[in-house]
C-alpha cells in the first residue's frame, strides 16, 4: 500500500501517468463550506505542466471532475472523489524502459516491488503526475483553512546553488507573501529568480537537470496543536513532505543549521506581545516538543535534480544482464522545483487541515463560503 | 495521542521523567526468537545518562523489567511490555518552571496542549528520557534483524561544526563500522572526536550547549521493500527520526546537497555485480521512488543544541505576564548528540523490522537465537 | 470519516446515490493476477437492482470503469480505482424528505451528523447503492482468493420467518454450494425459497416490507490466521458485516444459540483426519481465540425489513416541529435480503483477502490467472 | 498484532495469565479530570475472580498500579499505563496442554498462530484474565463519560436459557438501572436470577458449564455521532464486543428479531418531545445509518459456555497424532456471564469515550472531578 494518508482527513490517491486517469478520494472534509472551484483551478494550474519554458511540453489541462462529496456547491462532509483524465499520453516513449531502466528513477525498484507487473508507462503510479491530485486536495484544504485564518506560503529558496532571500520566520511580511502566488517564479528576490531561470535553461541546453530547495510557512496555526513523540508536527508534516517525489530531506526552523548553533543562540526567547506569549525569534520554526508554538511553522524541502535527462547514460540491460547505454526521450522538466512549490504548499495544507480537524476547532462552523 | 507508532509492529510508549516509571509495549514481534538480554542491556547503556563527562550526572540504571511477551527466554509473539522504573528523581528542581517556562523547551507548548495538567517534572512525557524505552525496543528489533543479515550503524557526523569523516554510502567498510559501537565517542576519525569532546567541554564551561548531526546506515535491506507515495521509506523512517526529541531535520542519501547537484551527477548508475543489479554510487541513499534499492539506506538527523543551559536566560512570567529571567538548574548534557547515536540506531531498527515484517519475510523462521 | 477499511488492503468508498457516480479505491492488491472481468460483471449483477420482481425497478447497469491499477489485463499492485456512473436518477422523488424524514432511515441522523449539508437525494452516501462498489471489490478479492483455494458461499437462511435448511458447518456439500450462485433465490431448500418469494410478494402488496437472515461460509481458510483480542477474526469480519446497511446483528458458529448450550456440547472435539488435526463438529464456526481453526468460517447476519415502505407513515415536520404524515414514493425492494447475499459474500471476500495478505502467503505467486 | 484498539483513544493491552503481570496503556485521555480511584477499584472488583460461589477460586486482588499519566490526582492527558501483577499463579496445572489441547480453547489455534512459542500457562495472552485491564480502562472511561451525562448499564439477559426481563429500550427506568450495580447477580428480575444461580450450580455439579447473554445500554449519547459505512457505531462497538473472549455474536436494537419483523412495525416513529425530535419506540437501538439517534444505544452479546469443564473430554495427542482423552483441572467458572457484565460495560465505555473524543465535545472541559 502507500496511497493513503491522514488521521482526521483520509486521502486516497490513485492512478498511473498514462492510464485512464488519476485522482483522489478525500474523506473527512467538514460539511457546509461553499468552495470556490475557480480558485481550485487556478491553484492546480500553478503545478500543471506545459506552462513555462522550463516545464515539460506535455499538455494536460488537469481539470478535475468532482464525482462525489459536493452538493449544491457545498461540501457534504462525505468523501469527495475527484478524477483527472489523462489526455496527452504517449506510451510509445517508455516501452524500452522495462529492459533498460532509467538511472535515478523507480524503474528498477518498482519492478522489484511489483514483480514486474506495475504499469511502466511514464513511471506509472510513481510518476510525478500523481502530485496533481495531491495539489487538488491541497487547493481545497487551503480554502477551508483560510476561513480559519490559516494561510500557507512557499517560495523557491534555491535552484542550482542560487539562493533567494529566506523568509523572515519571526515576522513575515504579508505583502511579500501575497505577491508570490502571481509570479512566474515564486521568489522574493527577482534578480535571484532570473539567475535561477538562466541556470535551468543552461541545464536544459546541456541535456542535464538541476535541483533546489523549497521553503514554506504555515501562518496562523494556533498554539498547542500536535502531540508528543510519534505524532509531533515534524513527524506528521515531515512524512507528507518526504512522500513528494524527488524530495531528499526536510528540515524545520533552523533545521540542519541548528546543529552548528549554541543553545544560548538557538533558544527562542518568550516575550509578551499584546498581553499574550510570543517569541522574539523563531529558530524552532513554530514547533517545540512536537507542539505548535503559535509562531509560523517554517520548513524546507530539498529536491534532487530531475532524473530524466536527455544525454546518453549508462544503465543495465535486464535481458542480457550486461551493462548497456540509454537515452531517455519523453518530455521532462530540467528542474521540477518551480512546479514543486504549489505541491509543497498543498501537502502543508492537507497536513494543517488534518491537524485542525483533530483539534475540535471545526465543530462550530456552518455556512462559511470560500469565495473571497 | 502520539505515543503509538507502526504498521506491522506497534510501539506504545508511556511514562514521565519523574513519575513511577517509563516503558513500552511492543506488539507484533515474531514468535520464537531467543533474545540475548545481556546485549539488550549493553545497547541501552550506550544511551544511559551519567557515563561520560559530557552527559547529565543523573544516575539511572535504565534496567528494563520484562512484563510479558517472553516465555522460556524466547519471544512469544504476543505483546512485549517493558518497564523502566525511575529512581534518581529530584522533583524540586522543576517546580518553578510552570510559572517561568524554559526557553527552547516544551514547557509552554505542553502547557497549552494539556491545558496545564501535564506532569511538569523534568519535562514529564516530553523528556528526552522517553528515548530509553525506544532504545530498548530498538535493541530487541536490532537483534531480530541481525538474524536476517540486517545491521545498523551510526556515528557522530558533526558536533559544534566539527566534522567526522562521512560514511562511504556505496561500499562501507565493515571493520570501520564494527569498531564504532565500542568507542566512547562514535566517530570514524578519532582526531575529530577529540576536537568534538573539547568543543563540548568548552560549551559546558560556558554554561552553554552545542548541537550536531548523526549519520546512520541500514545495511542488508533487500531491494523492493516499501511503498510508493505516502508509505515510501523516507516517509516512514523520516517520521520516526523526526519524533526523536531535538531533531530538526532529516535527509536521505545526498540529502540537501542533492539540491546543488546536476542530474548527470546525482543519478546512480546501475551496474551488474555478481550477476545481480547493483549501483556504482549511492547518492539516492538506497531508496528510489520510496522503495529500497538494495544499497545501504543512508540518512542523517540534525540535532539542535540542548535547550537546558546553565546561564541565566530571558523568559516570561505567566503569573505576572511580564518578562522575567530564569536560571535552569537541574542536570543536563551540554550536547546530547553522543547519546543520540544509539537512539537514532534504535529508531532505524524499529523502522526496519516493521518494514521487514510487512514484507512477508518472517513467515518461515523458527528457533533462531539472537545469541552470537 | 468512515469510508475506509482494512489493514493490508485499504478500501476507500465514495459516492452518493444520485450524484455523478459511486466507486471504490482498493490499495494493496497483489500484483500479477489476470482478472476475469466478465466474472466480475456477473458477480455484480447478482446485487444489481431491477432483475427480479421483488427488487426496486430502478435500472442501473452497475458497469464499473477501471481507472487505474490494471495494466495489460493484470493487477499492477498499485491502487485499483473503479467508477460506477449513476444513470437512472430521479431526484424529484426525494426533495421533501429534508423536511419530513423517513422513519427507519438515516435522514435524521445524517442531517445531525452533517449539519444539514449531506446530499439528501436517495439517501446520498447512506444509500444501499454504496454496496455496489463494495460488491465490485468483493468480486475481485473473491477471484484472487480462489487461486489460493479459498471460496465463499452464502444463502438466505430466513425471510419473514421462513427458514431455509442451514449450512452443514463441519462438512459442507460442495455440489450444494456450487448450485447456489445460479439460483434466482439463493436457498438450499427450493420449497422454502418459494414460500419466501410468496411472503415477499405479500409484503409488497401490503405496501410493507420484510427482513431476514443471510448465512455465509468462508471455505479453505488455513488454520492459524488472525490475532488475539481486538483483531480476532470475529472483530475484523464482524466490523465489516455490521457496516452493511440494514444489518442489525452478526454471529459466528453456533452464535446466539451457544448461549443456551452446555460446554460439553459446544466444545468441538479435535480429531485426526488424514494425519492432520481437524474437528468433529464446528460449533465454534472455524474460530477459537480469534484465530482460524482451519474449519469453515461460518457466520450469519440479520437484516431488518426495508425501511422504505409504500404505506403512509407518521413522522415529524422539521419546519413546523409538529408531528406529520408521510408517504414514501421512490422505488424500493420489499425485501433486500436476496440482493444482500452477494454483498455479504463480497464483504467476506474483502475480509479474507485482507487477512491472507497479512499472513505472508502472497509473497510467492506470480502469473496466476483468475480465468477458470 | 491485535492488542491495540481505538481511533481517538488508543488502548494497548499486554500480559499473560501466569506471567509477571498484565496491563494496559491508554493514550488520548482528556487532561484535567480528577479520578475517583476508589470507584475504579470497586468497578474492577465486579469482574475479579473468587468473589462468588460460581466463579473460579483463583484469588487475584487485581489492584492496578498507575505507572504514568496521572499527576497530582488528575489525568495529565499523556498515556496512562497501569500494571496488574499476577500473584496467584499455578503453572503446573497447564503443562500437559501443549500436547493434549483443551477442546473449545485457543490451545490449538494459538499454537498454530505463534508456531508453538506462545506462553501456554493458563491460556497465556488468550486468557480471559486479559479482560481485567480492559475493565480497568472501562472504569476510567466510564467516570469521564459521567461528567458528560453518559451512563452505561448492563444486565444478564439470559443464562442457561433462563431469561431476565429485557431493558425497556425506549424509556429505561433509572432506578431499576441504578440498582443493578450492587446486586450479586445483575438481573432486573430477582426470581430469574435465583433460577440462573441454580442452573449454574447444577452445571458445576455436573462438571459442565453454561452460557448466556448480556444486554447493555449506553444512555445519554448525543444524536449525530458516528460515521457512515465502515465506521458506523455498530461496526465500532461491535468489533470491540466481539473481541471479548467467549462472545459469539452481537446485535443492536431489535437485533436478530428484526429479521422477523415487518417494516411498518420496525420503523421507529419520530415524535416531538420537549420541542426536540425523539422516537416513540427504539427498535433501531439508538443507531440509524451508523449514526446515533439520541435514544439509548442498546445491544446484546452472546457468550458461549465456558470451555474448561471438569469432565473427561476427547482430544488429540499432538505427539502421537492419535486421539486421546483429557481432564482439565485448573480453576474455572462454570459460567462466566455474571463476571462478563462489567467487561461488556467497560468495552462500551471505552467505545463511547473514543466516540465522544472524536466529536470535538471535550475541547472545553477543565477541572472536572469524577468524585461524586
Amino acid at each position: 500500500m502507500g496511497s493513503c494518508w491522514g488521521q482526521n482527513l483520509k486521502l486516497s490517491l490513485f492512478g498511473e501517468s498514462h492510464g485512464p486517469g488519476i485522482g483522489v478520494v478525500i474523506d473527512g472534509l467538514p460539511p457546509g463550506m461553499e468552495l470556490d472551484f475557480e480558485a481550485v483551478r487556478r491553484y492546480a494550474l500553478r503545478r500543471a505542466p506545459g506552462r513555462t519554458p522550463w516545464s515539460t511540453p506535455r499538455k494536460e489541462a488537469d481539470e478535475a471532475e468532482i464525482l462525489s462529496g459536493v452538493y449544491a456547491g457545498r461540501l457534504t462532509g462525505t468523501p469527495l472523489a475527484a478524477l483527472i483524465r489523462n489526455t496527452d499520453t504517449r506510451s510509445g516513449d517508455y516501452r524500452d524502459l522495462q529492459v533498460r531502466p532509467r538511472p535515478g528513477h523507480a524503474d528498477l525498484t518498482g519492478r522489484e516491488r511489483y514483480r514486474g507487473f506495475a504499469d511502466p508507462r511514464g513511471g506509472g503510479h510513481f510518476s510525478g503526475r500523481l502530485t496533481a491530485p495531491l495539489t487538488f486536495a491541497g487547493a481545497i484544504c487551503s480554502q477551508i483553512l483560510q476561513t480559519r485564518g490559516i494561510r500557507i506560503a512557499g517560495h523557491i529558496l534555491e535552484i542550482a546553488g542560487i539562493r533567494d532571500l529566506p523568509f523572515n520566520p519571526a515576522q513575515p511580511d504579508p505583502d511579500q507573501l501575497a505577491a508570490l502566488a502571481d509570479k512566474p517564479l515564486a521568489v522574493l528576490d527577482d534578480a535571484a529568480g532570473q539567475a535561477m531561470a538562466a541556470a535551468v535553461e543552461a541545464a536544459r541546453l546541456a541535456a542535464d537537470s538541476v535541483g533546489g530547495i523549497v521553503e514554506a510557512m504555515i501562518l496562523g496555526l494556533p498554539a498547542g496543536l500536535g502531540d508528543p513523540i510519534f505524532e509531533g508536527l515534524e513527524s506528521r508534516l515531515g512524512s507528507l513532505i518526504l512522500s513528494i517525489p524527488a524530495v531528499r530531506g526536510v528540515e524545520f526552523g533552523a533545521g540542519f543549521a541548528a546543529a552548528g548553533m549554541r543553545g544560548s543562540e538557538h533558544n527562542d526567547v518568550p516575550v509578551i506581545r499584546n498581553q499574550a506569549v510570543s517569541y522574539r525569534t523563531n529558530y524552532s520554526g513554530g514547533v517545540l516538543g512536537g507542539i505548535s508554538t503559535g509562531m509560523p511553522l517554517v520548513f524546507r524541502a530539498a529536491f534532487k535534480p530531475t532524473p530524466s535527462i536527455g544525454q546518453e547514460q549508462q544503465t543495465v540491460n535486464l535481458e542480457t544482464m550486461q551493462e548497456d547505454r540509454l537515452t531517455v526521450h519523453g518530455r521532462h522538466d530540467p528542474c521540477i522545483v518551480p512546479r514543486a512549490v504549489p505541491v509543497v504548499e498543498a501537502a502543508a495544507a492537507v497536513f494543517a487541515l488534518d491537524l485542525m480537524l483533530g483539534s475540535g476547532l471545526f465543530t462550530a462552523g456552518g455556512r462559511e463560503s470560500c469565495h473571497e
